[in-house]
């Protein structure tokens, strides 16, 4: 039996230290993760990547790359945003532990993806807007930075740890990540078109919106039901 | 109130390379420990130390040093020794997690050290055997040794993150049932106006819309954008 972890990737965005993609390279094989997928990438095969690597080059050899991070996540189910500063108003943000609880029954049948923002900024608010749930480590308010690498292993060390506990069953077939960009797509014309959002800047609510869709955990069937409800609508307003 | 966490002491035995002693400080600020000790440690008061503690300095500064283990470890009360290799034969070795659940309660009369060996060997027999107890981080039997500073934050992580359960705050607020059926009534009136839905037997598909909507965790900020986006379309068709 392959391990379910085999469907978890690790997404670093705009990584600038090297070594910092090694010693994520390292975590992620002490924890029985293999796929690294690197959008745009500094010297990714560098030295110093390799000498943190330390036995797990491999996975730097056969880590993806792409320069964004929309085609990054294009056919993965699940895509957990990873956020340093949840911040007060900001609700539903999981904690790694509850995210690798909740997914590890999906990595039977689906793929998953967890992402990370570059060492100093994290994740952009369009890089965010992308992902189903947004995730943060509990960490002290005094000083909440973490390594990047430390945040990898810490999330990696989450799966890990579920994926022992789990035998989990096979459960649905979750939606690939670009049917749900072309749902979000539909529907932003909808609510433009019934004059709930604006034509200028529409993406607060639609990262509010994205958010409640996001945790639904939609599968295709589900998109069709939806994008035929705003067929309806598009057809009524005309 | 202090933190408990305050009586916990992370010592590091014979470590090679400053560098892991600036990451181990750096990950203990960000869990909230404080007390770093240091037996025979090689430059940590360095530039290279320095640059990986990041904001931590200061734990660089108020580190306690000693030439040996038994000396550090002096004063404490509960003392865990780190394997990285726990065997087949070796019997009651714990996970940080379980030694964190298990240690909290202690920490508010008493203290605790964790103790780490070197780089490459891990702590010797002589050093466990001044250990109340073993623990091991669970890794991949393909490749289980782990960065220094890796190891450090996941300890700290777990005892930080048991620190938290007991007082825990409440997460996010979800809406409640009876709000949740407005939204429904609302919803299914929407889908009638725009003809989504016929007047006879609407409850198969509304079933399917509920399952969705129910797996979203709802909370009352949610529901007044959607029940918005429900208003903006009867407007619209009427």
């Amino acid at each position: 039996m392959t391990s379910p972890l085999k469907n978890v990737s690790i997404v670093l965005v705009d990584t600038r230290t090297p070594a910092n993609i090694g010693a994520v390279a390292r975590s992620m094989m002490n924890m029985g993760l293999s796929r690294l997928v690197l959008v745009r990438p500094r010297d990714p095969g560098g030295d110093e990547a390799r000498r943190l690597a330390a036995g797990a080059s491999q996975i730097l050899d056969s880590a993806e790359i792409h320069s964004s991070l929309q085609e990054a996540v294009a056919r993965e189910g699940l895509v957990f945003g990873t956020s340093r500063h949840p911040g007060r108003k900001r609700k539903n943000i999981r904690t790694p532990r509850d995210m690798a609880a909740q997914t590890l029954p999906f990595l039977s049948r689906n793929r998953a993806a967890v992402v990370f923002g570059n060492e100093v900024n994290g994740l952009e608010i369009e890089d965010l807007m992308l992902c189903h749930e947004i995730i943060s480590i509990p960490s002290s308010e005094e000083f909440p930075s973490l390594n990047l690498a430390h945040a990898v292993m810490i999330v990696a060390y989450e799966l890990f740890t579920a994926s022992r506990v789990n035998g989990a069953a096979p459960d649905s077939e979750l939606a690939p990540h670009r049917d749900l960009e072309l749902f979000y797509g539909h529907l932003q014309e909808t609510l433009q078109a019934i004059e709930f959002l604006g034509h200028d800047r529409p993406e607060r609510i639609m990262f509010a919106i994205r958010q409640i869709f996001g945790r639904a955990r939609l599968e295709a069937r589900d998109l069709s039901i939806l994008r035929g409800i705003l067929t309806s609508i598009l057809r009524k307003t005309r």
